[in-house]
């Protein structure tokens, strides 16, 4: 089978722990496999290749932080592949160019446009294992290395993957797959053996140190069987992200999870004329403001109450936009002690009852939902922040996920 | 103009000196000059590099070794360029590659076969300063990255300061010229304007932490006017080496070098038998050792003496290809108490006494010379090394070079 292995910066952050990839890699070749290894940089040098630069600029030219920063998974990649070849096994280092990965020119987060494989395929045949620089491609305009911005080196391993019809693209970083919640809170927490697509996507808190969105969704689309695991506990399985057919069993929830970086916005009496609602959230889509969860609800006197979240990040650029809404409502309230918690499992499909569960659960322990929301295969509540905790504790224990 | 400016690691040591460095092309660029910079990696990375491949392997991989090292030059090339595009001054990296270096595939030691100057040119009419990552180029047969080996760096300017037909390849180092010769020995040594391609080849040691001869070769065939100089001190205009025709007022004398690693071989009452000599420098020069001097005297009893020199470093080599030759001699010594002494100027070739003027300069001090070997622009003396510094001043008084 070919598998493809990307090992970030944590995992080959000192030649100890280079080292120790060059075993993980061997046990894989060992066994008869087809191995392309991804690399990252060693953790702490493209931060400090980014200081050298902001030493001269605050705003650096951009093709040349490209070439700045391509160098650290080059000289990754060559360490690599000087361990595998002194041990006896024949590997080769590919820069971004060299593995034909074509990019727009957008420098600092290129795009990548195309692969062309036949470099890697030609070393495969002559039964090399393939090393390459990750996070890097080559513009298809301008001829010059390009970099693919943050989590690239993740995108590099699953658009390689999917070009060369992989098996699978297993991610290597310290933590050692996707959990059904965030272990820190629920110590109980159990890893999950398969999760879909979908089910990955919606739960991205889950795996916000693990997965980027980004190479997920890739993966999605180029149909890339993923594999969340740990370089550090290399004999512990990990997680499958697959697509749906591909789960046998499917859970009615898969994981719980939390997000702490929301704000809910209140508008309260505001005079109930039709669009007044569409022009608020039109401009806030013009201000590229991403608003998440809203609820109308009528009011007294003709009025209707609005209430929305949006990312705390946002909050700056959101208070400008509703600042000329104003003299629509009578009081607009921001809200950051709120949080998200979310249930999120493709089972939801096909079973009825999932959601009264999770009110059942909030309501035992006195949990006022403010907000809801649900989607095929997720179900969304705004709960007071200081509850974050409970609520996922309780949710964990009413869908038995320990088990 | 057109300039070639090349920054050895010292130079661009740390980002401080970067920032003079971007000084020093500022001024040039701010007269109108056309400018192609060449730098090396910051001192200490490419050890650094080296120490890690060496974790791995005694003998790592040569071209993940090229892949490695060669990212450390691209480093300092991105951060120069940076540098000089935040001051308004437009500038670009280029990699070897990208710079039209074409070499050999001999990977951590390639010759460099061609250049093609078009993306080099194409920058130049654009107006931009290009700053290209010396020591390295790609190969024509492999299409991998290489490195040209120790002096790599200065070898990528002369050659491209041919292939450009540069005016002028300046080389920054930390010394400020050539001397007649070592400070350290003589203090009122005085610095060289100009000297000759063959001067300077013989008077290498003088020139050994700044010049390796490769370069100077290469700027010979090239007829590329190179020019010695210190970054520290670019007030100083430094010493420019050139072919003799450029020279006006040819000095009878340049410079006197002194070389310490030598070690003088004598075989006493060797039989004189036709061909003994022949077949004993036919075998040293078998193993490649490098003899320098030879003297053959007559003995006694048909008997004849010969005495050579060769590099300390040979020594070794050299008693394992003597020890054939053991039974045609009545005693071989090896004496490393030695050491070389030349006198180097082209002003010899037209004027007579010069050396009569080197012999009674030593015979006053009543140093001995050991063998004299003497060419056209040069005399060689072999003295006993504890009278080297006395050796190399009454030779500097005797000529008068700090005039």
């Amino acid at each position: 089978m070919l598998r493809v292995l990307k090992f970030g910066g944590t995992s080959v952050g000192t030649l100890e722990r280079i080292q120790n990839v060059t075993e993980i890699v061997k046990k894989f070749r060992n066994q008869g496999d087809d191995i392309v290894v991804v690399v990252s940089a060693m953790s702490g040098e493209t931060n400090k290749l980014i200081e050298y630069a902001n030493h001269y600029s605050k705003t650096p030219n951009e093709k040349e932080m490209d070439m700045l920063l391509s160098s650290g998974e080059r000289v990754t990649s060559a360490l690599l592949s000087i361990s595998l070849n002194e041990q006896g096994f024949e590997a080769t280092s590919m820069s971004g160019r060299e593995a034909g990965i074509l990019t727009t020119s957008e420098h600092t987060s290129a795009r990548i446009e195309n692969i062309q494989t036949k470099n890697i395929k030609d070393a495969i045949n002559d039964g090399k294992i393939i090393i390459v620089a990750g996070f890097q491609g080559v513009s298809t305009t301008n001829h010059r290395v390009t970099t693919l911005g943050r989590g690239g080196s993740d995108l590099t391993a699953v658009a390689l993957a999917g070009a060369l019809k992989a098996d699978l693209c297993e991610i290597y970083t310290d933590v050692d797959g996707i959990y059904t919640t965030d272990p820190r809170l629920v110590p109980k927490a159990k890893k999950l053996e398969k999760i879909s697509y979908d089910e990955m996507l919606e739960l991205a808190s889950l795996g916000a140190k693990v997965l980027q969105n980004r190479s997920v969704e890739m993966a999605k689309k180029l149909n890339v069987n993923l594999v969340s695991r740990s370089s550090f506990t290399p004999e512990i399985e990990g997680t499958l992200i697959t697509k749906e057919e591909n789960i046998m069993e499917k859970p009615i929830v898969s994981g719980i999870a939390l997000d702490r970086n929301q704000v809910r916005i209140g508008m309260y009496g505001v005079i109930d004329k039709p669009g007044i609602a569409s022009s608020i959230f039109t401009a806030l889509a013009d201000a590229k403001i991403n608003v998440d969860m809203i609820v109308q609800t009528v009011g007294t006197n003709n009025t209707t109450n609005l209430d929305f979240t949006i990312p705390s990040s946002d909050l700056k650029k959101t208070k400008k936009v509703m600042a000329d809404f104003k003299s629509d409502s009578k009081n607009i309230d921001y809200n950051d002690a709120i949080c998200k918690v979310s249930i999120v499992g493709v089972g939801m499909k096909s079973h009825t009852g999932v959601a009264s569960k999770a009110f059942s659960a909030l309501a035992n322990e006195n949990i006022n939902i403010r907000i809801i929301s649900t989607s095929e295969i997720k179900i969304s509540m705004i709960v007071d922040e200081k509850y974050a905790e409970l609520a996922v504790r309780s949710l964990h224990d009413a869908y038995e996920l320990e088990k």
